[in-house]
């Protein structure tokens, strides 16, 4: 099927949601298109501001997102969600249930809601991740949310793509221990405790205070994260949450980290595209018989494995 | 200081710990001496039978591991053994814990136990783990068994090193469903029920046949995994893990599996090791700042990311 990638993104602009559907979907994959839409993306970039969301399952991630999307859109912004699942082996379109949760936002023409699932992708959410979120910016989201739950590696890989990160906790989880155990405690710009109703909940404050000043001694300009307590599903300190994202923004601003924060994020992506690219490469060496000819070698004792690599990547190099 | 890799090679041929241990401190390290050392194993090595061991903590991996080098020591088979903790700071030479556990082992020189830690090592593991290995090969260990902590993505890392891969279990610790979602019934070989004097155990069995029973349909060549009840303390059953594991190799021997295993295994590897290379020359590209250059034009919106990729690409190759 013949795709006007012009046409799309011009779409795309003026706000429909199907362009903006459309070119995600061929950003994720390997679309032969992929690279006509990022060339035709780049100038469009940069305006949006990225909000990164994470926490463990039940501290209320995707309520905390809907009403942070409900107060944004009462300033009049438009925003752009992409929920990512490291577990979900679904990807593609609003899920079932993003509809559901987001209900209030599903026929809202100023909200974007994306889901992308990353299991089984090595490497994938890095890959996936920027370029849909270059989508929902060259659209004119003035924010992106992007949402993952908190397993592992993936939250520091999504904080990687934010501007700002959030993370959120709830009360009586162990969540202290567990935020410590994920090298969490290095990623919030922002911690919200949700369920703030709850027992527990200034014990949680406190321990996770209490941790974040165990880290390094800090300069007097340095950003101290605020921890917001909030009950998300009645709206309640979400105000305060929108408040704390401006003043990280605005301090990242003043200080030139945004620019930094983004110039990294850019080096990092064009690194793994290009290493990518050169493992393609690799493979494709003397139709992949070039790494099977080493490996016996390395196995047979005829060669050693730094040796073989030197000569794969001659072989990349040279040719 | 002068370092005679030669001599070193030669001394651990003749069975001389500390020039074993000398040595997987060099390949260990970005040590200049690491392609010396390399090129000095690569005739030596291919006799050692690799098993890797993994299990949750409590299962009773090291006293497996152990009771599994009695068993060896007593067929006079020399035994290397590498103990990975991804959790662990500590790296280099055998830790107090070691001694104490393999106390009976410590002192027989038939034997080799080295720590080995990747926390902060960023592929830590497959990078390290490979050399190391090679080292306890050259060295004339006929096993060399990696035991390491069940704890995400690193056992896989693990198996993906070892010719057999052993996963340990433990009655009641809700192990079955934790190995199903860490990915662990798709790298054992040999499954090992250990403490199975305990209640549970049986269930614990059971349950592992179901699951294991659920993959795909098997040809009737296939390699179907045997479960193995042990009381490693006792030592009971530990005779069962190692007629099992002969089995397995004879089984992968018979049909040049254990060949395309290797072979496997040396492409990654080479393939890290040249990955990792021309990451090196990318960030040396101009002094590190054709990367900046390229960042800052994407983030200005003048450069998409693919084609800041494609620079990066023809700047390492065209060199």
């Amino acid at each position: 099927m013949a795709v006007d990638v012009s046409e799309l993104v011009e779409q795309a602009r003026e706000g429909r949601p199907r362009a903006v559907a459309r070119l995600i979907s061929l950003v994720e994959g390997a679309s032969p298109h992929l690279r006509e839409v990022m060339a035709a993306l780049a100038p469009l970039c940069g305006n949006a501001y990225v909000v990164g969301l994470t926490g463990s399952p039940g501290v209320g991630k995707s309520t905390s997102t809907s009403a942070l999307v409900t107060a944004y859109r009462r300033e009049g912004k438009r925003v752009g969600i992409l929920a990512v699942d490291p577990s979900s082996p679904f990807s593609g379109g609003a899920l079932l249930g993003d509809r559901v949760r987001m209900g209030e936002h599903a026929s809202d023409p100023g909200v974007y809601i994306r889901s992308m699932a990353t299991r089984g992708h090595l490497g994938g959410l890095a890959w996936a991740a920027p370029q849909a979120i270059r989508v929902l910016d060259a659209a004119g989201c003035d924010i992106v949310l992007v949402e993952t739950v908190g397993v592992g590696q993936s939250e520091v890989e999504i904080a990687a793509q934010a501007d700002t990160s959030v993370v959120l906790l709830a009360p009586g989880m162990g969540d202290g221990i567990q935020a410590a155990k994920a090298g969490i405690l290095e990623i919030g710009d922002v911690y919200v405790v949700n369920k703030a109703d709850r027992d527990g909940a200034d014990a949680t404050v406190r321990e996770l205070n209490h941790m974040l000043g165990l880290g390094e001694a800090r300069s007097p300009g340095d950003w101290r994260p605020p921890i917001v307590k909030t009950v998300a599903a009645r709206s309640e300190g979400v105000e305060e949450v929108v408040a704390a994202l401006e003043k990280h923004r605005a301090w990242m601003d003043e200080r030139g980290v945004l620019a930094e924060r983004r110039a990294r994020r850019a080096a990092r992506e064009i690194e793994t595209i290009a290493v990518t690219a050169l493992r393609e490469r690799m493979g494709e060496l003397r139709g992949g018989k070039r790494l099977d000819a080493l490996a016996e070698k390395v196995v047979g004792g005829t060669l050693d494995p730094y040796a073989a690599a030197d000569e794969l990547v001659a072989g990349v190099t040279e040719q």
